[in-house]
Protein backbone atom coordinates (compact mmCIF):
# COMPACT_ATOMS: atom_id res chain seq x y z
CA UNK A 1 0.00 0.00 0.00
CA UNK A 2 1.41 3.46 -1.10
CA UNK A 3 1.66 5.17 2.82
CA UNK A 4 2.32 8.98 1.18
CA UNK A 5 -0.72 10.31 -0.49
CA UNK A 6 -0.65 11.77 -4.25
CA UNK A 7 -1.38 15.35 -4.25
CA UNK A 8 -2.97 17.41 -7.52
CA UNK A 9 -2.56 20.75 -7.40
CA UNK A 10 -4.75 22.78 -9.67
CA UNK A 11 -6.14 26.36 -9.97
CA UNK A 12 -9.67 26.56 -10.13
CA UNK A 13 -11.47 25.96 -13.25
CA UNK A 14 -13.08 29.52 -13.70
CA UNK A 15 -9.61 30.36 -14.34
CA UNK A 16 -9.19 29.61 -17.77
CA UNK A 17 -12.78 31.18 -18.47
CA UNK A 18 -11.96 34.65 -17.47
CA UNK A 19 -8.18 35.05 -17.52
CA UNK A 20 -7.00 36.19 -20.76
CA UNK A 21 -3.47 34.32 -21.20
CA UNK A 22 -3.14 35.50 -24.99
CA UNK A 23 -2.72 39.33 -24.45
CA UNK A 24 -0.01 41.00 -24.02
CA UNK A 25 0.43 42.92 -20.29
CA UNK A 26 2.48 45.89 -20.72
CA UNK A 27 2.27 47.89 -17.69
CA UNK A 28 2.15 47.30 -13.80
CA UNK A 29 -1.20 48.13 -13.58
CA UNK A 30 -2.50 45.78 -16.32
CA UNK A 31 -0.20 42.51 -14.68
CA UNK A 32 -1.49 43.95 -11.44
CA UNK A 33 -5.23 43.78 -12.43
CA UNK A 34 -4.80 40.29 -13.53
CA UNK A 35 -2.88 38.99 -10.16
CA UNK A 36 -6.61 41.13 -7.93
CA UNK A 37 -8.87 39.96 -10.38
CA UNK A 38 -7.40 36.27 -9.56
CA UNK A 39 -8.39 37.02 -6.14
CA UNK A 40 -11.19 38.66 -6.17
CA UNK A 41 -12.73 36.03 -8.09
CA UNK A 42 -11.45 33.10 -5.92
CA UNK A 43 -13.49 34.79 -2.80
CA UNK A 44 -16.66 35.40 -5.06
CA UNK A 45 -16.74 31.90 -6.14
CA UNK A 46 -15.40 30.18 -3.10
CA UNK A 47 -12.64 28.53 -4.09
CA UNK A 48 -9.54 29.74 -1.54
CA UNK A 49 -8.25 32.73 0.83
CA UNK A 50 -8.40 36.31 -0.55
CA UNK A 51 -4.93 36.35 -2.37
CA UNK A 52 -4.19 35.90 -6.00
CA UNK A 53 -0.74 35.90 -8.47
CA UNK A 54 0.76 36.12 -11.61
CA UNK A 55 3.64 35.40 -13.20
CA UNK A 56 4.76 38.02 -16.58
CA UNK A 57 7.93 37.59 -18.33
CA UNK A 58 9.30 40.27 -20.10
CA UNK A 59 8.22 39.60 -23.86
CA UNK A 60 4.49 40.88 -21.70
CA UNK A 61 3.11 37.58 -21.72
CA UNK A 62 1.43 35.92 -19.06
CA UNK A 63 2.95 32.81 -18.11
CA UNK A 64 1.44 31.81 -15.07
CA UNK A 65 -1.48 32.91 -12.19
CA UNK A 66 -2.05 31.21 -8.62
CA UNK A 67 -4.62 31.85 -5.87
CA UNK A 68 -4.62 30.52 -2.42
CA UNK A 69 -5.47 27.43 -2.35
CA UNK A 70 -4.82 26.55 1.78
CA UNK A 71 -8.06 25.87 2.66
CA UNK A 72 -9.97 23.96 -0.09
CA UNK A 73 -6.92 21.97 -0.64
CA UNK A 74 -5.75 21.55 3.12
CA UNK A 75 -2.15 22.46 2.28
CA UNK A 76 -0.72 25.81 4.45
CA UNK A 77 1.82 25.91 2.03
CA UNK A 78 -0.53 26.73 -1.09
CA UNK A 79 -0.20 30.85 -1.04
CA UNK A 80 -1.49 32.07 -4.13
CA UNK A 81 2.77 33.00 -4.82
CA UNK A 82 3.65 29.71 -4.66
CA UNK A 83 0.92 28.33 -6.86
CA UNK A 84 2.23 30.66 -9.54
CA UNK A 85 5.58 30.01 -9.15
CA UNK A 86 4.60 25.84 -9.73
CA UNK A 87 2.45 26.65 -12.28
CA UNK A 88 5.10 29.07 -14.18
CA UNK A 89 8.03 26.23 -13.51
CA UNK A 90 6.03 23.52 -15.03
CA UNK A 91 5.27 25.42 -17.68
CA UNK A 92 8.30 26.05 -18.98
CA UNK A 93 9.72 22.97 -17.32
CA UNK A 94 12.53 24.26 -15.16
CA UNK A 95 12.82 24.61 -11.31
CA UNK A 96 14.13 27.85 -12.19
CA UNK A 97 12.90 31.08 -14.35
CA UNK A 98 16.30 32.79 -14.14
CA UNK A 99 17.95 30.39 -16.62
CA UNK A 100 20.04 32.13 -19.64
CA UNK A 101 17.53 30.42 -22.64
CA UNK A 102 14.33 32.22 -20.89
CA UNK A 103 13.49 35.62 -20.49
CA UNK A 104 13.45 37.70 -17.33
CA UNK A 105 10.30 37.03 -15.13
CA UNK A 106 8.17 39.01 -12.25
CA UNK A 107 5.88 37.92 -10.01
CA UNK A 108 2.55 40.21 -9.03
CA UNK A 109 0.47 39.63 -6.40
CA UNK A 110 -2.41 41.13 -4.79
CA UNK A 111 -0.93 41.26 -1.26
CA UNK A 112 2.40 42.07 0.02
CA UNK A 113 4.33 38.47 0.50
CA UNK A 114 4.59 36.46 3.93
CA UNK A 115 7.84 35.43 5.00
CA UNK A 116 7.65 32.22 3.30
CA UNK A 117 6.51 33.62 0.03
CA UNK A 118 9.37 35.88 0.33
CA UNK A 119 11.77 33.28 0.99
CA UNK A 120 10.19 31.09 -2.31
CA UNK A 121 11.14 34.39 -4.64
CA UNK A 122 14.66 33.74 -3.96
CA UNK A 123 14.54 30.11 -5.44
CA UNK A 124 12.10 30.84 -8.13
CA UNK A 125 14.16 32.41 -10.57
CA UNK A 126 11.95 36.01 -10.67
CA UNK A 127 13.87 39.34 -11.06
CA UNK A 128 11.40 41.64 -9.41
CA UNK A 129 8.15 41.63 -7.08
CA UNK A 130 5.46 43.58 -6.86
CA UNK A 131 2.24 43.81 -4.72
CA UNK A 132 -1.03 45.73 -4.72
CA UNK A 133 -2.42 45.50 -0.45
CA UNK A 134 0.66 46.22 1.86
CA UNK A 135 1.10 44.04 5.08
CA UNK A 136 -0.81 46.75 7.29
CA UNK A 137 -3.49 45.86 5.14
CA UNK A 138 -3.70 41.94 5.74
CA UNK A 139 -2.66 42.80 9.32
CA UNK A 140 -6.10 44.53 9.35
CA UNK A 141 -8.60 41.60 8.65
CA UNK A 142 -5.72 39.65 11.04
CA UNK A 143 -3.66 37.98 8.61
CA UNK A 144 0.09 37.40 9.62
CA UNK A 145 2.59 38.12 7.38
CA UNK A 146 5.44 36.28 9.55
CA UNK A 147 9.15 36.99 10.13
CA UNK A 148 9.82 39.29 7.88
CA UNK A 149 12.37 42.50 8.03
CA UNK A 150 13.81 45.25 6.04
CA UNK A 151 16.85 42.98 6.65
CA UNK A 152 14.83 40.01 4.42
CA UNK A 153 14.53 42.10 1.41
CA UNK A 154 18.08 43.82 1.54
CA UNK A 155 18.95 39.77 1.10
CA UNK A 156 17.18 39.23 -1.68
CA UNK A 157 17.66 42.95 -3.33
CA UNK A 158 21.50 41.90 -3.21
CA UNK A 159 20.78 38.86 -5.33
CA UNK A 160 19.38 41.13 -7.52
CA UNK A 161 15.76 40.77 -7.10
CA UNK A 162 14.10 44.32 -7.16
CA UNK A 163 11.04 45.11 -5.01
CA UNK A 164 7.89 47.52 -5.71
CA UNK A 165 4.76 47.80 -3.40
CA UNK A 166 0.88 49.32 -3.37
CA UNK A 167 0.47 49.43 -7.06
CA UNK A 168 -3.66 49.52 -7.65
CA UNK A 169 -3.76 48.98 -3.44
CA UNK A 170 -7.53 50.22 -3.14
CA UNK A 171 -8.19 47.38 -5.37
CA UNK A 172 -6.18 45.19 -3.20
CA UNK A 173 -7.39 46.06 -0.39
CA UNK A 174 -11.18 45.53 -1.32
CA UNK A 175 -10.71 42.03 -2.11
CA UNK A 176 -9.38 41.71 1.55
CA UNK A 177 -12.61 43.85 3.11
CA UNK A 178 -14.95 41.76 0.98
CA UNK A 179 -12.84 38.15 2.44
CA UNK A 180 -13.82 40.17 5.72
CA UNK A 181 -17.58 40.79 5.05
CA UNK A 182 -17.96 37.68 3.68
CA UNK A 183 -16.91 35.64 6.87
CA UNK A 184 -13.98 33.72 4.98
CA UNK A 185 -11.35 31.61 7.89
CA UNK A 186 -8.77 33.93 8.71
CA UNK A 187 -6.45 30.65 8.92
CA UNK A 188 -3.16 31.23 10.09
CA UNK A 189 -4.16 34.15 12.70
CA UNK B 1 -7.66 24.77 -23.49
CA UNK B 2 -6.88 24.25 -19.48
CA UNK B 3 -3.90 26.26 -20.04
CA UNK B 4 -2.86 26.16 -15.70
CA UNK B 5 -1.68 22.56 -15.60
CA UNK B 6 -2.71 20.24 -13.18
CA UNK B 7 0.50 19.37 -11.02
CA UNK B 8 1.20 15.85 -9.13
CA UNK B 9 3.21 15.52 -6.58
CA UNK B 10 4.62 12.20 -5.11
CA UNK B 11 7.25 10.97 -2.96
CA UNK B 12 9.40 8.48 -5.00
CA UNK B 13 8.05 4.81 -4.82
CA UNK B 14 11.02 3.89 -2.78
CA UNK B 15 9.60 5.69 0.15
CA UNK B 16 7.33 2.81 1.04
CA UNK B 17 9.79 0.57 0.77
CA UNK B 18 11.96 1.29 2.91
CA UNK B 19 10.46 3.47 5.33
CA UNK B 20 8.45 1.50 8.73
CA UNK B 21 4.97 3.74 9.05
CA UNK B 22 3.86 1.03 11.49
CA UNK B 23 7.50 1.47 13.78
CA UNK B 24 6.57 3.71 16.78
CA UNK B 25 9.47 6.48 16.79
CA UNK B 26 9.99 7.58 20.66
CA UNK B 27 12.82 10.08 20.78
CA UNK B 28 15.01 12.75 18.55
CA UNK B 29 17.51 10.25 17.21
CA UNK B 30 15.44 7.62 16.34
CA UNK B 31 13.36 10.18 14.19
CA UNK B 32 15.86 11.60 12.89
CA UNK B 33 17.24 8.69 11.54
CA UNK B 34 14.10 8.65 8.99
CA UNK B 35 14.61 11.60 7.85
CA UNK B 36 18.34 11.32 7.09
CA UNK B 37 17.46 8.01 5.38
CA UNK B 38 14.87 9.76 3.15
CA UNK B 39 17.93 12.85 2.34
CA UNK B 40 20.66 9.49 1.68
CA UNK B 41 18.21 7.44 -0.10
CA UNK B 42 17.24 10.44 -2.37
CA UNK B 43 20.88 10.97 -3.35
CA UNK B 44 21.95 7.68 -4.05
CA UNK B 45 18.32 6.82 -5.84
CA UNK B 46 19.23 10.07 -8.04
CA UNK B 47 15.36 11.21 -6.76
CA UNK B 48 16.35 14.43 -6.02
CA UNK B 49 18.52 16.76 -3.63
CA UNK B 50 20.26 15.74 -0.21
CA UNK B 51 17.56 16.73 1.51
CA UNK B 52 14.36 14.82 4.08
CA UNK B 53 12.42 15.66 6.02
CA UNK B 54 9.07 13.79 8.62
CA UNK B 55 6.63 14.43 10.92
CA UNK B 56 5.25 12.97 13.83
CA UNK B 57 2.58 13.46 16.42
CA UNK B 58 2.87 12.77 19.79
CA UNK B 59 1.61 9.53 19.58
CA UNK B 60 5.22 8.58 18.12
CA UNK B 61 3.28 7.80 14.56
CA UNK B 62 5.61 8.43 11.56
CA UNK B 63 2.39 11.09 9.69
CA UNK B 64 4.56 11.60 6.66
CA UNK B 65 8.08 12.14 4.99
CA UNK B 66 9.47 14.11 2.47
CA UNK B 67 12.08 14.24 0.12
CA UNK B 68 13.48 17.45 -1.84
CA UNK B 69 11.91 17.03 -5.27
CA UNK B 70 13.02 20.63 -6.98
CA UNK B 71 15.13 19.26 -10.06
CA UNK B 72 12.90 15.93 -10.73
CA UNK B 73 9.66 17.79 -10.58
CA UNK B 74 10.88 21.21 -12.09
CA UNK B 75 9.46 23.02 -8.94
CA UNK B 76 11.46 25.26 -6.80
CA UNK B 77 9.28 25.39 -3.74
CA UNK B 78 9.48 21.76 -3.09
CA UNK B 79 12.38 21.27 -0.72
CA UNK B 80 11.77 18.10 1.67
CA UNK B 81 9.89 20.12 4.22
CA UNK B 82 7.55 21.26 2.30
CA UNK B 83 6.75 18.04 0.75
CA UNK B 84 6.35 16.86 4.72
CA UNK B 85 4.04 19.48 5.28
CA UNK B 86 2.06 18.57 2.37
CA UNK B 87 2.04 15.32 2.75
CA UNK B 88 1.25 15.09 6.53
CA UNK B 89 -1.62 18.13 6.11
CA UNK B 90 -3.15 15.68 3.09
CA UNK B 91 -2.67 12.57 5.41
CA UNK B 92 -5.06 14.36 8.47
CA UNK B 93 -7.07 16.35 6.21
CA UNK B 94 -6.65 19.52 7.66
CA UNK B 95 -4.52 22.58 6.63
CA UNK B 96 -3.00 22.89 10.02
CA UNK B 97 -1.35 20.27 12.41
CA UNK B 98 -2.46 22.03 15.53
CA UNK B 99 -6.24 21.43 15.22
CA UNK B 100 -8.05 20.76 18.48
CA UNK B 101 -9.03 17.17 18.04
CA UNK B 102 -5.38 16.07 16.46
CA UNK B 103 -2.01 15.03 18.61
CA UNK B 104 0.90 17.96 18.69
CA UNK B 105 3.25 17.32 15.51
CA UNK B 106 6.91 17.86 14.88
CA UNK B 107 8.93 18.50 12.36
CA UNK B 108 12.15 16.83 11.44
CA UNK B 109 14.51 17.61 8.68
CA UNK B 110 18.38 16.49 8.04
CA UNK B 111 19.47 20.04 7.36
CA UNK B 112 18.46 23.02 8.77
CA UNK B 113 15.61 25.10 7.54
CA UNK B 114 15.70 27.69 4.59
CA UNK B 115 14.00 31.00 4.82
CA UNK B 116 10.61 29.65 2.78
CA UNK B 117 11.02 26.65 4.77
CA UNK B 118 11.30 28.82 8.26
CA UNK B 119 8.36 30.48 7.05
CA UNK B 120 6.09 27.45 6.29
CA UNK B 121 6.56 25.93 9.94
CA UNK B 122 5.01 28.88 11.36
CA UNK B 123 1.79 28.01 8.76
CA UNK B 124 2.12 24.58 8.95
CA UNK B 125 1.26 23.78 12.44
CA UNK B 126 3.98 21.72 14.18
CA UNK B 127 4.80 22.88 17.47
CA UNK B 128 8.70 21.69 17.46
CA UNK B 129 11.73 21.66 14.50
CA UNK B 130 14.48 19.11 14.84
CA UNK B 131 17.20 19.18 12.44
CA UNK B 132 20.40 17.33 12.09
CA UNK B 133 22.88 19.16 9.72
CA UNK B 134 23.51 22.82 10.47
CA UNK B 135 23.18 26.08 7.96
CA UNK B 136 26.64 26.38 7.97
CA UNK B 137 27.27 22.61 6.88
CA UNK B 138 24.89 23.35 3.93
CA UNK B 139 26.87 26.37 2.94
CA UNK B 140 29.86 24.64 2.87
CA UNK B 141 28.27 22.73 -0.25
CA UNK B 142 27.19 25.83 -1.66
CA UNK B 143 23.46 25.67 -0.58
CA UNK B 144 22.24 29.22 0.05
CA UNK B 145 19.62 29.39 2.94
CA UNK B 146 17.99 32.39 2.46
CA UNK B 147 17.16 35.42 4.94
CA UNK B 148 16.83 33.71 8.10
CA UNK B 149 18.10 35.67 11.20
CA UNK B 150 17.93 35.28 15.02
CA UNK B 151 14.34 37.42 15.16
CA UNK B 152 13.60 34.77 12.46
CA UNK B 153 13.43 31.95 15.24
CA UNK B 154 12.04 34.64 18.36
CA UNK B 155 8.86 35.19 16.28
CA UNK B 156 8.11 32.07 15.45
CA UNK B 157 9.09 30.85 19.17
CA UNK B 158 6.88 33.43 20.62
CA UNK B 159 3.96 32.03 18.86
CA UNK B 160 5.11 28.54 21.28
CA UNK B 161 7.28 26.59 18.53
CA UNK B 162 10.36 24.95 19.95
CA UNK B 163 13.61 24.47 17.76
CA UNK B 164 16.92 21.73 17.98
CA UNK B 165 19.40 21.52 15.67
CA UNK B 166 22.25 19.12 15.32
CA UNK B 167 21.04 16.17 16.09
CA UNK B 168 22.55 12.86 14.76
CA UNK B 169 24.83 16.01 12.99
CA UNK B 170 27.63 13.96 11.29
CA UNK B 171 25.15 11.86 9.70
CA UNK B 172 23.71 14.53 8.10
CA UNK B 173 26.10 16.44 7.22
CA UNK B 174 27.55 12.99 5.80
CA UNK B 175 24.55 12.90 3.16
CA UNK B 176 25.39 16.86 2.10
CA UNK B 177 29.21 15.54 1.20
CA UNK B 178 28.07 12.29 -0.59
CA UNK B 179 25.71 14.44 -2.89
CA UNK B 180 28.62 16.68 -3.63
CA UNK B 181 30.85 13.46 -4.46
CA UNK B 182 28.24 12.69 -6.55
CA UNK B 183 28.61 16.15 -8.59
CA UNK B 184 24.82 17.13 -7.57
CA UNK B 185 23.08 19.96 -8.66
CA UNK B 186 23.65 23.11 -6.53
CA UNK B 187 20.11 24.78 -7.43
CA UNK B 188 20.22 27.99 -5.23
CA UNK B 189 23.96 28.50 -5.26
Amino acid sequence: MNRMPELTIACPAWVDDIIDFDARYTDDESRMRVAITCARENVIRGTGGPFGAAVFDETDRLVAVGVNLVVPLHNSCLHAEIVAFMMAQARVASYTLQRDDLPAHELYTSCEPCAMCLGAVLWSGVRRVVWSALREDAGRIQFDEGPEFAASYDYLRARGIAFAGGVLRDEGRAVLELYRERGGPIYNA
